[in-house]
């Protein structure tokens, strides 16, 4: 018997497997290969993560060394893909950006064979933060910016590149805890965009390039600069809750809050909400975070509803100095371990994806000649 | 009670409605909006098809003169994407030129509103065969072309562009035909892909541009360059059965032959058969045609397979002087079609695409200190 599933999404139904990640089995966990998000970003770092999420385990200390040696050695881009990002005007979308780059890098580092795809990867990883600030800094400010710093790690070296100096230790800090959050998260619809891709034995890049556009969408990655919007205007903790209760009233979308999986609360919230107070106090200005905590006292108040890791990522990110636009391309650079690690999955167990569909046309008709129409 | 799924590709699960297309309901058809594919071939013309697919019936006679003069008046590129098409070396693969095509005029021209997608469907549906033209030529013959012609329909503009002047009215029927037989074919898994994407509500480009990647993958759009490879190198009929014999014997893939979903024909097949047979005859060489009907006998006789669209374009596109690397973006030129009428249908009835897995990795672990790894 068939289910009836006009629209339904394949809500609850499985596409497959994977060793990767759990996602809400308790109706709130978030596991890394087994290993709990929280306990990841309070203890390793995100190059460690990536490692982990493509290669299998953690790695040690030399591994370490070595693939953050790796990756800092691969962050130039050639000049065909600079040119092609000098072409995007300042008003375009970031993530048709970051699509565009990708998708162009696969014209001048095609992956020849599967046997290149940690290679590949591990390329996207050091050039996503050059292809966004690249477009960035020369669309905005003018300028063509060197795109190889010193930084060791690509948080740092994310930020680096976007204001032209090397992050605090703390700002360095919250963006590393930040793409380890961001990782990985089961089959959401970037990731299974990337499966579908893979499951034709495409390449690398297109599959890649496919999980962007889909990450585009308002219903998916754009929530983190949606709550920014949100906030923003907000003037104080009075004024979040009258902003608020407005908008329920109006029965308006508020991104930011819910999920589709997670019942209970998102295991990501609490990390991030943790640095966002930090880097309020730094700021010397704690009004976003204090509209957000008012927010979110609001809303479960209201209507049992919790802070997914999108909603504190809004003030976290703005505290750095990170444009709004800019905050989906880094969920780009973080999610791609996720995505290369479950392309590689696919194509080690693969038969192609394809679904059938319940139709709901026209019977069968014959054609009226043109001239009778 | 979930049945056991690992790498089934979701193959008999409904994902979703459609009122576009069936596909083999009696183990061999194919309708677009309840018209047979082999009646469309014979009666109308892709544009009409294209109409059919997009605004929801065959046009009457003034409003098909309209939709291919809007057409006509929509083939020429801006600058800065064919600065872009210049950055692509001649090595390149093809899709990856189409891929990175489609993704950068989604900067130029981006889907502000969905109200837009129908003007956007119309402007990439006239575009494409101005992209890879454009990009082949100046990579491969220095030139820098002129994307407009006067060609009433987008198959003789396509050649006219490819081979820099009009092609014979045989071949431009022929390329007609071509492009209705691949234009729609259900949740096939490009077309999923745009359903996915387009199910996060991302914008029009981001859902094509991702089909195109899958459609790029062996499993899926390449068949008929990989059944030119085949055919191209045999001598004559026993030859052809010689080879076929080996492959067999080696246990070899050989693709343009059986289906996913049909059982016992391709209904493509037959049309596409036919005209291979007259551009043989015109061209005054039929080795090609009958080393593929030898090909043909032989595996049904041997493996009880069939023909599918794949097998006879081959031949079909090589007698018209089309590069096999070509063949490839030609389906995008026409299934872009079915791409897009999927994205309006999504959009109208909307959930995200999200579907579960089976979790076969490893159980709660804690992070080991890196000194002690």
């Amino acid at each position: 018997m068939t289910k009836p599933i006009g629209g339904a999404g394949l809500r609850g139904q499985s596409a497959g497997e994977t060793a990767l990640c759990t996602v809400g089995k308790s109706g709130s966990g978030l596991t890394y290969r087994g290993y709990d998000v929280a306990e990841l970003a309070e203890k390793v770092t995100f190059e460690e993560v990536a490692y982990l999420l493509l290669k299998g385990e953690l790695p040690n200390e030399a591994q370490l060394i070595a693939y953050r040696t790796k990756l800092k050695s691969m962050r130039g881009l050639p000049q065909a893909l600079k040119t092609v990002l000098e072409q995007i005007p300042a008003d375009a979308h970031p993530m048709d950006v970051m699509r565009t780059g990708c998708s162009m890098l696969g014209n001048l580092e095609t992956e020849a064979d599967f046997a290149e795809q940690g290679e590949k990867t591990d390329r996207l990883l050091a050039a996503f933060p050059s292809i966004i600030c690249y477009w960035y800094r020369y669309s905005h400010d003018g300028v063509r910016i060197h795109t190889e710093t010193e930084d060791e790690q690509i948080g740092a070296h994310f930020l680096h590149l976007l204001h032209d100096k090397a992050p605090s230790e703390l700002h360095a800090k919250v963006m590393d805890v930040s793409l380890i959050l961001y990782a990985e998260h089961e089959f959401n619809a970037s990731t299974f965009t990337a499966r579908v891709c893979a499951s034709t034995l495409s390449d690398l890049h297109s599959c890649v390039t496919g999980a962007i556009g889909s990450l585009r969408g308002p219903l998916h990655g754009g929530a983190n600069e949606a709550a920014m919007e949100l906030i923003q205007d907000m003037k104080d903790e009075a004024d979040a809750v009258a902003t608020l209760k407005q908008k329920l009233a109006n029965k308006d979308k508020i991104m930011g809050f819910g999920h589709a999986i997670y019942r209970e609360s998102d295991p990501r919230n609490v990390v991030i909400k943790g640095w966002s107070e930090k880097l309020a106090a730094e700021y010397g200005d704690d009004r976003l975070y204090k509209v957000s905590v008012a927010c979110e006292t609001l809303m479960w108040e209201e209507k049992k509803l919790f802070c997914n890791a999108d909603f504190f990522h809004a003030s976290t990110y703005h505290y750095m100095g990170i444009p709004t636009k800019l905050f989906t391309p880094i969920f780009v650079c973080s999610r791609l371990t996720g995505w290369a690690a479950h392309v590689f999955e696919q194509r080690a167990n693969n038969r192609i994806i394809r679904p059938s569909a319940d139709y709901t046309g026209p019977e069968p008709r014959t054609v009226t000649a043109l001239q009778e129409r």
